[in-house]
């Protein structure tokens, strides 16, 4: 007869329920590889009348999610409430401090609190699983943890926020404003009333810190990140990152630089030739640059009730097979603190979308600044602007775009401030960082 | 201070060489992440005077493998001398027996073997580890063995053999027939002096076994698989496939059916929007289809010493941590034998491409054969052949290529077979079987 494994589980939304039900459907398998029977013997939510659409089973009901985390009546807790303070916190706090084994999918509260929370965990000798906070059912919190433990990393980079994958989707397949598609997303349940979190990069910022961490063995460090969301992307880069052979994708980039770890998240030009191009939809994608492997890269559902509960259940099964990984695989002690980099140091090329006055010299001008700073073109495209050619105004602005070569985010910054007080360029001028394999 | 886990390692190849140096440059972090210290201690290989351009460190020299795998000491036992016979087979046994535990990246012993070796390991509680074994540095067998833990997998499917799809991708990007780029790839070393393991699938079939084990907790059963190469494909049906939206692939496929468990290796048209489609060169994906995480990618690269080196030493990490996993996932007495699904029954969609006398009625006569069988199209394309449109032989053949909607293979064969005696066709008909996502 194999021992029980008892599940508290908090949280009974979309995620909620579907462990539940997985739990049980897959109730025989998990006994068979892990040799535990696994059972959730209680549960919490907000609402005590949504919980009683669901089939609780034996499952004791718990008014307050920390007393769930306090039973002595369990054995894991998984923490499915959300958000970065309480009642996540102080009931995650209790589970481990009371010996319990805790797994989440809450990456803002692992952003925030992860460093003292994994702390607690190996103080107590108890597991802390979160491969559901990102990229719901990719295991990439394993992959970098285990599967990747001969490698050294030089780069983690993804799509981790599907409401912004499917905007930036929605706008290039179908030729949409940026406005419309985020309100077709929240219409169909894919971005918040509120959309800021995840339009605004922050979602994904606290799941590159997490990655961050596992891929570099550096403290968490979410504030670090610069964070650049998606509202300023308009059609037109759109349209002009397909001729030039680009896609624009909201990523999250870690790597490796001389002086630490240069961590962003941004608004990406990436080729459409590589895999993560071809990612579509709400759909999440993470690739691994490593000495060793080179490089990996993984595709599946960012989000979703049964995509993340399937995560949640590989983190519940891994506890009941006796797995004891430090959280973010090397001790607390050992996860290192690391000074940011300055954006201004990153290195790569640039996208630059010009409003510029249709005046002979423009181009030219806007070159030599280029060039004064030692910046060389890849690419350079003048157009009409769409409409009519016919223009009444007697100055008309046209659109001039720019792919550089590698610069740095200092130069390129300075080339545009003068440019801009040359005077030849109108509204706000849009620079988009080029991230190729 | 951590305790030593000495290694044995069997076999001083590209792979090999790796192993051995990447464990000594992760040691520290290793040691970080499983608090033990590994070592090698002890290797051997075919040629002691090629090992002797290797830095071997303090481990002892065998001559014969078999001696190292039951030398009192190692703790684990590397085989990388593959081959499904001795002395890998032998030098395994002894290694379990004594109490060993093994990581090997042999998919033909495995696929002869494994279940003799598998319940070996279990009756000695040792851990017998195999990340390696397919798809070289890409984490499959961790993410179908505890990654998708949760789930019922539906469908397992990928391009496992470098090979193969380096000259499928070379014939597709650069126009080449199938015999100059098998050429290329063994000038290239990608291919052997013998290809035949590798173009008439059988290494795929191999590594298909394995999946399907892990996939489905079935026997292994590589016998069961039906095998095709890709030495069939002509430039033709590239082109063709091209036009038609689909770019041809050698896959693995395995798969859940009426009946049992659908076990297949074959050239395969994929839709060129699939993820699968746009993995090119030696590179190596692996998709897998379950209930809960829907689809889900994996790309990476399928061998070469550091990658296949990237998978061994993942073993190595898991076995030093203390992971205790059954090597399929489930017990072998778990694993259930199943009888073959006969191909006949396979259903899904076609592409046909025949060699039809250019006289009036050969189309009609073609469709009336399908019709007559309820086989339906997508597309039909009946071409002038390459070449001159003045032809001077009194009957042309032309080349007409059809895509049907999903039907059976059995239905598929008795259609080409009438079509055939019909005698409109010259030359041997072409058909591949299409998969979609």
């Amino acid at each position: 007869m194999p021992s029980l494994l008892r599940v508290g589980l908090a949280g009974l939304g979309t995620v909620g329920a579907s462990v539940l039900n997985r739990i049980r459907l897959q109730q025989a398998a998990l006994e068979e590889t892990t040799h535990r029977r696994i059972v959730v013997t209680g549960v919490s939510a907000r609402s005590k009348a949504k919980a009683a659409s669901l089939d609780l089973g034996e499952a004791t009901w718990f008014d307050d999610p920390i007393e769930l985390a306090r039973s002595g009546d369990i054995d894991l807790f998984v923490e499915l409430m959300g958000g970065s303070g309480d009642p996540a916190l102080t009931a995650v706090r209790h589970a481990l401090s009371s010996g319990k084994a805790v797994v989440t999918a809450n990456k803002a509260l692992l952003a925030a609190h992860g460093m003292e929370l994994a702390t607690l965990a190996e103080e107590r000798r108890v597991p802390l699983g979160f491969e559901a906070s990102v990229a719901g059912g990719i295991p990439v919190v394993k992959t970098l943890r285990e599967g990747l433990a001969g490698n050294v990393i030089d780069r983690v980079y993804g799509i981790l926020n599907g409401t912004c994958n499917y905007i930036l989707s929605r706008m290039e397949l179908e030729g949409l404003g940026f406005e419309q598609c985020l309100a077709e997303a929240q219409r169909l349940g894919y971005a918040e009333a509120d959309p800021t979190f995840d339009i605004d990069g922050f979602d994904t910022a606290h799941k590159l810190a997490i990655l961050s961490t596992l891929a570099f063995g550096t403290a968490i460090a979410a504030d670090a990140i610069h964070v650049e969301g998606i509202r300023t992307i308009s059609l037109a880069d759109i349209r002009a990152a397909d001729e030039l052979g680009f896609r624009i994708k909201l990523l999250g980039v870690a790597q490796r630089v001389a002086g630490g770890i240069e961590s962003r998240v941004h608004p990406t030009m990436v080729p459409k030739s590589s895999a993560i191009a071809q990612v579509m939809g709400v759909t999440n994608a993470v690739t691994v640059d490593a000495d060793a492997v080179r490089e990996l890269t993984l595709i599946g559902p960012g989000a979703g009730g049964e995509a993340t509960a399937s995560a949640v259940v590989a983190d519940i099964a891994d506890i009941a097979r006796g797995v004891r990984s430090a959280p973010f695989g090397r001790p607390v002690a050992a996860l290192v603190p690391t000074a940011p980099v300055p954006l201004q140091r990153h290195e790569g090329g640039y996208y630059i979308r010009l409003n510029v006055e249709d005046r002979p010299g423009a181009v030219a001008a806007i070159a030599a600044r280029m060039a004064e700073r030692g910046i060389s073109f890849e690419s350079i495209v003048q157009r009409q602007p769409f409409g009519k050619a016919a223009d009444i105004t007697p100055v008309r602005a046209v659109p001039v775009v720019l792919i550089t070569y590698a610069t740095t985010e200092e130069v390129i910054r300075q080339a545009i401030e003068a440019i801009m007080q040359d005077g030849w360029v109108t509204g706000r001028p849009q620079s988009i960082r080029i991230e190729r394999e």
